[in-house]
Parts: C-alpha cells; structure tokens; sequence
C-alpha cells in the first residue's frame, strides 16, 4: 500500500475536487480484491447541503447496490482517517482494507475498524494534511460542523 | 419513551411508507430535545439503488446540514437496531438517545452506543418486527444485501 496505488491517486484526486468545488477536501475510492474501482467520491456537505457525503458514504454511494461478495477483498482508500459513520460503513460492508492518507486532521475509529479485523494502514500523506490545514484554517465552522463538533477558533 | 411518541410514531409511518413503496420497511425519525421533529426518513436501497441511505441515514440527510447543538439532547427513533453504519453516524453527531422499534430482526450496534454513553431504549413493537418478517420472507436477498451479508434461505 503507497501513495502511489492506483486507489489512493483516485481518492487525491477526489479530495482535489472538492477544494475546488469549495467543498471539505477529502475523497475517497473504494478498490475490489482484484483490482478495479468499484466507486469514488469527495465530501459533499457543502456541496449538496448534506449531513451524510462524508467522502466514503459518497464513495459507497456512487459504488451503488452490491452485493456481500463484491465488498469481499476490497479496500477502503481515504485521504483523512475515517469518522465514527464512516468506520461504521467499512465495518457494515466488512471491507478488507481502509487505507487513510493522514490522521493528523482528525483519528476517527481506526481502533474499532483493528478490532474487527480489518487492517489499517496511515500513508502518512503530506498532500493531503496540506488540503485539510489550508480548508480549516478557512472554514473554521463548516469542518468542524462536519465532525459533530462545536466551533472552535484559533 | 414509548410507541405512542411522536417520534416513534413517525418513524412507524416511515417504515409502513416504506413498505407501499416496496422497499425495505424500515423507518426512521429524529427529535430534537425540545420534541420538534428534525427529519424524518425511511430506508431508500431499493427505491433509489442506495447503498447507504438505511433509514437513520436517510433521516440524517432530511434534516440537513446542523450545528452539533442542534443534535444535543436529541432522540433518533428507528424501528430496528440500528446497524454499525447508522450506529457510527449517531455516534458521529452524537445524539443522546437511540429509540429503536425492535431487534428481534436484527442486533446492530448497540453495545457499542451504550459505550459511548448513548441511551438506547428497546420498545419491542410487534408491528415493526411484523413488517421485517414478512418483508424477508419475500424478499431475502434484498435483505441480507442491505446488511452487507450473503443471501440465506430459509
Ligand atoms: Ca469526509
Ligand atoms: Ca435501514
Ligand atoms: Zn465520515
Ligand atoms: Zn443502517
């Protein structure tokens, strides 16, 4: 697992997205056992108004119906660390895999996602640390809106 | 709580809608801790190919973008125990109290909501666990596909 696998660019490249759509820069891609892309997304709270397009809902989302089997080897590419919801999605689907860019913007349920036998790896992404700095700094109250939490000001 | 609460019974109707439109009968409501209805909302896989819209989450996204105060104190009626997906988003907005209808059909996450210090209420309602019943008789693989499991029959 790099930086360098295909999911993850895709999951980069998502995030990138939605900086520029002027939505919470984090993306996300969902990668089956062999290989290809079953689904990709970005956060769309801003975007859509939405309480829910967490990047991996999104990616879930667009992924569409499946069934067990096809979630069965799979991977969970993420650019941040996985909230509670979107651990507990991982987990519904039982994914093999969640690979996160960074968690220095936030440590979601990686313990929980361990304990249930799914593996869990920190790219440690520089890029991606880089997107969440510059939008938090900006837009203090819609991130901190996205994490359940109440505002906070430098 | 009880199954003459507003919300249950909105959440009641949801799942009922839910079932006229040939879906997964399961529904959804969240109350705010002054009693006000925030959103309401019923499981959406079949009616909109979803992957994610369960009842709670659906619920989530009808009522739209929030403050995390608007979700203090609030209550989250569903009519079956909710799943590790929509377990984590109540975790995520951090509710006060999960309501749920039965789980009888289905034991989702609710140990780990106690955990975190949610209250969770069990109002074991024949009437929700009737409409599951016979939803899943008909309809088997629909069901497991929306708990991320692989089809069963009896
Ligand atoms: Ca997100
Ligand atoms: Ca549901
Ligand atoms: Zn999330
Ligand atoms: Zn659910």
């Amino acid at each position: 697992m790099s930086s360098q696998d295909a999911g993850f660019k895709a999951a980069l490249e998502e995030a990138k997205q939605g900086a520029k759509e002027g939505g919470i820069p984090i993306g996300a891609c969902l990668v089956n056992k062999d290989g290809k892309i079953l689904g990709r997304g970005h956060n769309m709270r801003l975007q859509k108004n939405s309480a829910t397009l967490h990047a991996e809902i999104s990616t879930l989302e667009n992924a569409g119906r499946l069934p067990a089997s096809a979630y069965e080897g799979a991977t969970m590419y993420t650019t941040l660390s996985p909230c509670n919801m979107c651990t507990g999605a991982c987990i519904l689907y039982k994914v093999s895999r969640v690979v996160m860019g960074e968690n220095n913007t936030l440590v979601g349920g990686e313990d929980f996602l361990a304990q249930r036998g799914i593996e869990v790896v920190n790219l440690k992404n520089a890029e991606c640390e880089a997107l969440m700095k510059r939008f938090i700094e900006e837009h203090p109250d819609d991130w901190y809106e996205d994490i359940g939490e109440p505002p906070k000001r430098p």
